[in-house]
């Protein structure tokens, strides 16, 4: 019987979502776990494995499976290692793949999350039929897929299209997981959107908003976008903000590749023209003219963890 | 009898230089015409034309030329025109390869000036085994070709690569070109380091200089680096700045697409050590650990001219 069945997995900062995908690029299906309660990444693949034997069984077993495609932060395509993952428990260098195909007795291949993602809207989103286009994903961090000529771009070492650590306000915002400063992330991100939350409001003290009806912690993307379409004028601010510095940046990344769209993802695009509008004005302000008015700028179609899931599992599809 | 030449063309903003080329790369003749004395492109077609007539007639005529590749600012290797150049005196379209095939009576191909230089490079130069990496030239203005996966990247449109139009400083230094703010090219061309030289010498009047003894218009990258290795200490400070600025921009380019080395190109690069040395401190300083101590900074073998007429001349060649 042919093999049809593919494991797609999307190691997150925060929780793994993994699904059995069929070679129609459909999710028959999914669950996920926490990716922070274990110390050891062995304990990690057996809880995975302790998940995956039932959705594996139900299918037929093993001899139905293709193989696992995993994506994760830093990870490398080349090595099927993830590298030094600021935000996952695991340090230094994690033989992944290696440690998936001897667990589950499947081929495993592994890549980068934001580019595993970028392949899901490659093969199956709404960049279907492009062959440049560029995806981030706004989520807790700031992850990019790049591709050109219809594939993703993985430099040299495996690891390129880190655009959510470009700088994008030199001296800027101290990235606490980096250290870098004025980096896109520290300011586009979810947890981005947060601190200049917190910024403006201990800026302007005398300035009423909805925002301070909220503790400390509970100020959140979420938050915001709530008090934002209320009309509170700093919640306001900060999606323009945002827009702003995330539109300067798509500026210079267009400059790079030319793409004919970018595709954006993850949690804060729940903001909707909130971001996007602000976004899409200081793109085009600072495009030179030859590139002016010519980039889609689009939400992606497909959930952000789909997109990962499905892109994984193309990796051991092809 | 078999084709042996190509005729390789580099459109530069002051000078046109233009080369025979053999399928060696060697350029066997080549000479320059000025770019700026022409108000109609016809008339500059008609001068290039009897500067190269002699040259095809000393290799047996046009029967020995395969065709004519050619390398200009905004050339688009889709569309065979240049568009709207700002530092090129025909504004609008041009349809540089119809026009030159249409007076040579050879098929013409034509294509970014930066672009080609870059193939010049992955093709002849220091960049040969190399499948990814950037070239940067550093001249009156600041043109860069990017390649990936052993190919030029053009992009949807085919503009890709315009890194000097990238912002690095926002809200920075106004580009008398373009108008916008604070890109690369405001700050690390020819023009930049003679602006850095002039708001220094104006903002330390007290500061003794050698620059000093230089009149405003004699102020250039040149005037700098001769003051530099005589030990001024201002004039030193402007190449730490520019290095600076580069630097930080390389930085963010490497995180885009992950090369193996930078290329510099380009009458800057004269300095030497003065720009490399904090052009390498800052690039490290500003990259996620991943990449950090990988990516060679290296200065071209080829003259910057040489490796545009070579690369534009492998267009009609391949």
């Amino acid at each position: 019987m042919k093999k049809v069945y593919a494991i797609g997995i999307d190691v997150g900062g925060t929780t793994t979502k993994f699904g059995l995908v069929n070679t129609d690029g459909e999710i028959l299906i999914q669950s996920r776990i926490s990716s922070g309660n274990h110390d050891f990444v062995e304990d990690f693949i057996d809880e995975l494995y302790s998940k995956m034997a039932p959705m594996i069984e139900q299918v037929g077993g093993e001899e139905n499976i293709i193989g696992i495609g995993m994506g994760a932060p830093n990870g490398n395509v080349y090595t099927g290692s993830i590298e030094y993952a600021p935000n996952l428990k695991w340090k230094g260098i994690i033989p992944m793949a290696d440690l998936m195909s001897k667990k589950f007795g499947l081929p495993t291949k592994l890549t980068n999350d934001a580019n595993a993602a970028a392949v899901g809207e490659l093969l199956f989103g709404c960049a279907k039929n492009m062959k440049h286009f560029i995806t981030i994903t706004l989520g807790t961090g700031v992850g990019s897929g790049i591709v050109i000529d219809g594939k993703i771009v993985v430099g040299h070492d495996g690891f390129a299209g880190e655009l959510g650590h470009t700088i994008v306000r030199p001296g800027g915002r101290m990235h606490k997981g980096t250290g870098m400063k004025g980096s896109l992330e520290s300011y586009v991100s979810a947890t981005g959107v947060r601190e200049t939350a917190i910024e403006l409001l201990t800026l302007h003290p005398d300035k009423e908003s909805l925002l301070r009806n909220y503790k400390i912690n509970e100020l959140t993307s979420e938050t915001v976008y709530e008090c934002a379409i209320q009309g509170d004028p700093i919640a306001n601010h900060i999606f323009e903000f945002t827009g702003q510095i995330l539109g300067e940046s798509l500026a210079n990344f267009i400059m790079f590749s030319s793409p004919e769209a970018i595709v954006l993802f993850g949690g804060l695009t729940k903001a909707g023209n909130l971001l996007l509008n602000p976004t899409r004005k200081h793109m085009e302000e600072n495009l030179l003219p030859i590139f002016k008015n010519k980039v889609k700028l689009i939400f992606s179609d497909l959930k952000e963890s789909d997109a990962a899931i499905l892109g994984a599992s193309a990796l051991v599809m092809e």
